[in-house]
């Protein structure tokens, strides 16, 4: 699949569907019903655990892992670092979502803790997340903190430092892994009117992941697909209202297929 | 009411608009939303609580009692083993819909000991949910563990020795008392692409309970009306995707009156 | 703004347009979800932040604060107290909301403890939460615990003596600072078949607080918005059921206007 590449975008969707992977999703109470929902959607499975004596069987068993930061709490902390230690024993792909990871000092060290202590695959974040992630792990290898994350040379070198592919969402979303660097331009600017936006699409990723794509497609994909059900469901439903574009957003995520992929992705190598 | 039986279904409905049951659910937090509101949809009241400090006291208020095992932990297993006895001992009625129980050895020993330590009215899963519960059971009591869940009677032999009203959801619902056995042909296969609608049925268990239906009784309408909902709201929303058929469930259960119960539930004793 | 008082309600909607502020919500997981879109769809953002090691620094960067003692721990009470007291330093406004505070003796005194150590701007709840809780004031306060909760001056007398704005829910919601008193009959009872909806009108409560507007006027001004909300996704999508309905919720507080806000406002100085 891997040689393919950007051109074939569109087939990793019918590996879900031919794959149904299941994604262990450790994640807030928040938005845990719409990340549950994308990825059944979608034509994958999910499991959501959240206890230490259960979560590494659970990683064990599952197609890919997602930690989320939303919500923390200590022992929540050591669940995320237990499944996500498991994931790296078996190969299985993690993502991680520093939610809100900049509202607090906890979170920042929480953070920190788990890019040391895992391996991640991916991680998804905004521009302020990816910003202070960034700052705290060069702080954390003494590196100079005052590096402007003013560039999209800045996401490359944090991709290439922790070996893992970043992603950045906003208006438009960038992913790289230090070495290719992707641009999508589907979304909305309304989509940050509904909370949980960002987590879907970390919950996507890991259901790309989770079917055997590589981590840097598994990322554009997800991103895309957020963005153009995103899209789609505003062009139909905006006008009604946001609880419309709310519903409208797990419609298009259920019908999206190949043939829409391809016709609404708005995808560049930059 | 007892007497009336399998004629009487539609009839429990307006027993629920008449008496107004509290019910009071230890849930998880991915589908407690949609729990909560089919309740109050179908004409009942709940109270979501799960601290150990308080289930007691809160339980000892309601009508019935729903204990979900999704996500799960120590703390939580203490609350619906404390919420689970006070109902016992109040006589109670109480559901348990052991969520994923065969996903880890925790979540396994966690349903064992429930089921050993509160008498249940009901048990309501999906067959692999039922099947590991079945299993778990039987070696507790030293009984041959590889009896294969094959067929309906095992289901019945299940519901003997439980001394519950088991229900195994799934393309066809099955509930049985040990004695009748009932099969609902109500459904569609996307349910499965939703999260929650297993523990939604849980929940509308506990809300038929909580009239005074007897418990085979209450098992048969809850999974034909989470049945007939999805039916109902997959023809009229499913062509324009999983967000309108997830909202169109609850204005199906809203709108569920006996009339259309009664056209429409395909129930079997079989 | 004080100066201008019930004829500039429709103009409050716009200083959350243009100040855009952070509501730090800690809440309960069954209705998170809901409390999180409608402040974002009215304009606002929020960050929903529960363990103790951060609620005080988050609280602290924050615009208002809404206490929500659904779904209740020790743990939890910690949290909003700790929380709390960071807001009072800070002078941050707080709202409380007493979530079935009659349910159970810990959220009766959860209640009263947290009414003792941290002073709240607004206290909103239907009219038996604050019945309870008023009788625990009154007790705490060695005052006969038998006086009724029959007539809009106990809740005058409520308000006097928290130094709070107090907000009944019901029917008709009833709003006072021990002076002013407003009542709002915006509103369909059919609103009652909906979980959330009271726990939405404290975060729009928290949201009004966040943009600087006094307390009375912010009480008023949530309790109308969801009141419109509810009364015009309910003329719209009533027919349909409640699954529309829930949903036009949020149409209908994203699309709130200046100018439907005083059309449809029914707000009376009593």
């Amino acid at each position: 699949m891997e040689k393919d590449g950007i051109n074939s975008f569109g087939a990793y969707l019918e590996l879900i569907t031919n794959r149904n992977p299941v994604v262990h999703q450790i994640t807030n109470f928040v938005t845990a019903n719409d990340c549950a929902n994308a990825v059944l959607a979608m034509g994958g499975r999910t499991v959501m655990a959240d206890y230490i004596e259960e979560v590494e069987e659970i990683t064990g068993a599952a197609d890919s892992l997602v930690l989320n930061l939303g919500v923390p709490s200590e022992e929540r902390l050591q669940s995320l670092l237990l499944a996500g230690k498991a994931a790296n024993k078996k190969r299985i792909p993690v993502v991680f979502d520093p939610v809100g990871c900049g509202a607090s000092s906890f979170r920042r060290n929480a953070a920190k803790k788990l890019l040391h202590e895992v391996e991640v695959s991916v991680i998804r974040g905004n521009s302020s997340e990816i910003q202070c992630l960034f700052d705290k792990y060069n702080r954390m290898r003494g590196i100079d903190a005052e590096t402007k994350f003013d560039s999209i040379c800045t996401v490359r070198k944090f991709a290439e430092k922790t070996h893992a592919v970043v992603v950045v969402t906003g208006e438009r979303d960038i992913v790289t892994d230090g070495d290719k660097m992707y641009m999508i331009e589907n979304g909305c600017k309304e989509m940050s009117l509904l909370t949980g936006t960002g987590c879907i699409c970390s919950a996507l990723t890991g259901l790309f992941l989770g079917a055997d794509t590589k981590a840097v497609y598994s990322a554009v994909c997800a991103a895309a697909c957020v963005g153009i059900a995103g899209e789609l469901s505003w062009k139909r439903y905006g006008e009604c209202g946001l609880g419309h574009f709310h519903m409208g957003l797990f419609d298009m995520l259920g019908n999206m297929r190949k043939e829409i992929f391809e016709a609404e992705a708005r995808i560049h190598e930059i």
